[in-house]
């Protein structure tokens, strides 16, 4: 048995999340799980659809974006992953999908403002949005600069990655990340709910203020922190 | 068997139908029904996902908010809940969710306007949306305050909770209620459609009317009161 | 065996039709089937959820809205489907259901525009939506007069019920007809589907102009009329 | 067994994945395939509901409409495919929806922007919408004209089929055409995908500007191209 079966299984059954969830529509998103002990992490083969994924698929790469294991083709957006576990060394899972709503505020080039609990339950802040690359970037090594364009924008936002665990790439579409690859997928079903009321919140009232300092505080803090009484 | 198998039977009952109605992601929501003899209600455990709920799960707690029976941490917002129980003699059941399109309607603080029939049938006012809570409140016991916030909201219009058994929570969500915890979850789906319709209706024609008063009271009347003449 | 259970099994199998496809909440709607020899239809009992149906529980009921044979309460709108198989002999079965976006366009009390070849197909002239009633008609025999002010304004247009198998009412909701139950029901969907077209297509383009009247016969000819070459 | 067996079999797999992407209702759609040594290609029978599609049930055609084998009436869009076949010779199946969002952007006559990489993944352009045909065309050989419409709006704009496998056909609806059937019937749900997240998009922003060149440039070659990297 591979040393890696850990990670092929994480990664497998969070990427066989994503249809259940609705947030991809044929291979368009992919779920990786690292072991940080290993410097490894299992990422989706790429365009391979969800239907015929197995653990055994799962593509063993390292945080150079090396593949280590595994006879296919891993996600094309490896790379972007492997930046990101290489410099955020607390994330278990990364999920990248083109979810619809999420997409549609990505492709605005708009953070998706703070309009209630729901959002502050899981963020203090409005979901940040990275603005597209210059075309140096583009045009040089995609998938490996876009996952720097993620961290210098939360960085020049001042907002560290394990509080927001977030982020629209701008003209594209969503990152999320977290402890584990199960959590970085709830991400990515909450951003999409958020996305979507934010909206219809903006269609009902186009004059909607932002949520309250106060409230803010509070619901964050009822599932998040010392005093939180969310859960068991 | 304990004293409260039938109300933990029919909270559990009245959680499972969230997720098959479509109100809930996750575990955003939570139901309780209440036995008035003896004092207490059943709710859903915090944080606890629907597939993995059971009777025995639900956690007895009393009007005060202390818990009677039950190993796990019941839901977060059961302070509210034992406030309106406590306060509201006729009630047998409330919901709490974060259901899409009423949720938007509370982010944009307005009251969903009464615009057709399929509102009437259920209320002859516009859903109330009470405001946000001063600071202090939102500080102090919070979820304890959501309980007054929302019942001096109604009594401030002159509302009575057994005529209008739905509120919208500004900047937070919904919560509905009724002689029994189903009526309360039918409640909750009936708001959700409703508020889609007026969102829709206001997207349709900008400077739609509200329902004249002949149409509210005749279809109001169809469902309830001494004359009604539907169902069986 | 019953005589009329060649029309309760056409009824309950139209209104089973209804949660399949989208177009109802809870118990929203009723469909009904007619004989016309027997002279009396048979129609959904009010207020009975669609998975407790069967075709013992559809009531039989005549032209003048007289119960003949059934234990339950016939739909609380049976009085307008009595009105419009009493006046329009040619009509085999009637829906009413208040669909999404269909109860929207009623909702803004606007006929829902011609805007493209789906609708054409189905119709040549835009979606009456029949003013709301008078007060003294809605206090008076509210479900009867709804009869007579759908037939009305078909009238008032130059349509006939033949040609135009679909009405909003305002303020309302949708009926639809046809030569059958099963017609009726198809009815339904399709404009349940035009009017979401309809709204999506003036938010994509607000300045959006009628259909061609070259399109608008081409289509409906496709479908209908001496020389249709849609389907077997 | 006939020698037509093959393409009976992709158009009718071809056929029935429509209803399970969710882009047609009832029977509005149709998928052929094509044999290019036989010229002939396999089309959905007209008006027949997919549930009582088979493989048998398909009518084969050839490329100047003549029915070579079947017994049912081939679609009623069937001289627009058999143009397309011709004169498009490197093309191996077509799909014709109404699908919903899709549909909207032809009502509203506007070729669909490219607002993000979604988008630029599958095509380097607008997605064009082809403007209705003047009177002459429509009361003519309406479906036959259909064809030299798309074929002649591409030719003006510039664009190959090769390369842009989507059209819309103002105020009617969508037509996606690839090397397999199965390529079309993909090319149609990302149509209405890439039409779904438009819309979105300039809701949350009604000034949001096209997709800059470097990322059309870069997203379209990740997945075609001689130096592409998606998928195995």
């Amino acid at each position: 048995m591979s040393k890696y079966e850990h990670i092929r299984q994480a990664a497998y059954e969070a990427n066989m999340q994503l249809p259940k969830l609705g947030l991809v529509l044929f291979t368009f998103g992919n779920v990786s799980a690292v072991d940080r002990e290993l410097g490894v992490f299992a990422i989706k083969p790429s365009g391979v659809p969800y239907v015929d994924l197995s653990p055994e698929k799962m593509v063993i790469v390292d945080f150079d974006s090396n593949i280590v294991e595994g006879t296919l083709r891993p996600s094309s957006d490896t790379k972007t992953h492997a930046v990101l576990y290489k410099h955020w060394e607390k994330i278990g899972g990364i999920v990248h999908t083109h979810s619809t709503y999420a997409t549609a505020w990505a492709q605005a080039q708009r953070d998706v403002p703070i309009y209630g609990t729901t959002h502050a339950d899981h963020n203090t802040v409005d979901i940040p949005c990275a603005p597209p690359m210059d075309d140096k970037m583009i045009e040089g090594n995609y998938e490996y600069e876009t996952g720097f364009q993620i961290m210098n924008y939360l960085q020049e936002k001042g907002m560290s990655y394990e509080e927001v665990e977030m982020v629209l790439v701008g003209n594209h579409a969503p990152f999320t990340w977290g402890k584990t690859a199960d959590k970085a997928v709830y991400n990515s079903a909450v951003l999409e709910e958020v996305a979507r009321m934010a909206y219809l919140t903006e269609q009902i009232r186009s004059d909607v203020p932002r949520l309250k300092d106060s409230l803010i505080k509070k619901h964050f803090e009822r599932k998040h922190g010392p005093n939180s009484y969310y859960g068991q």
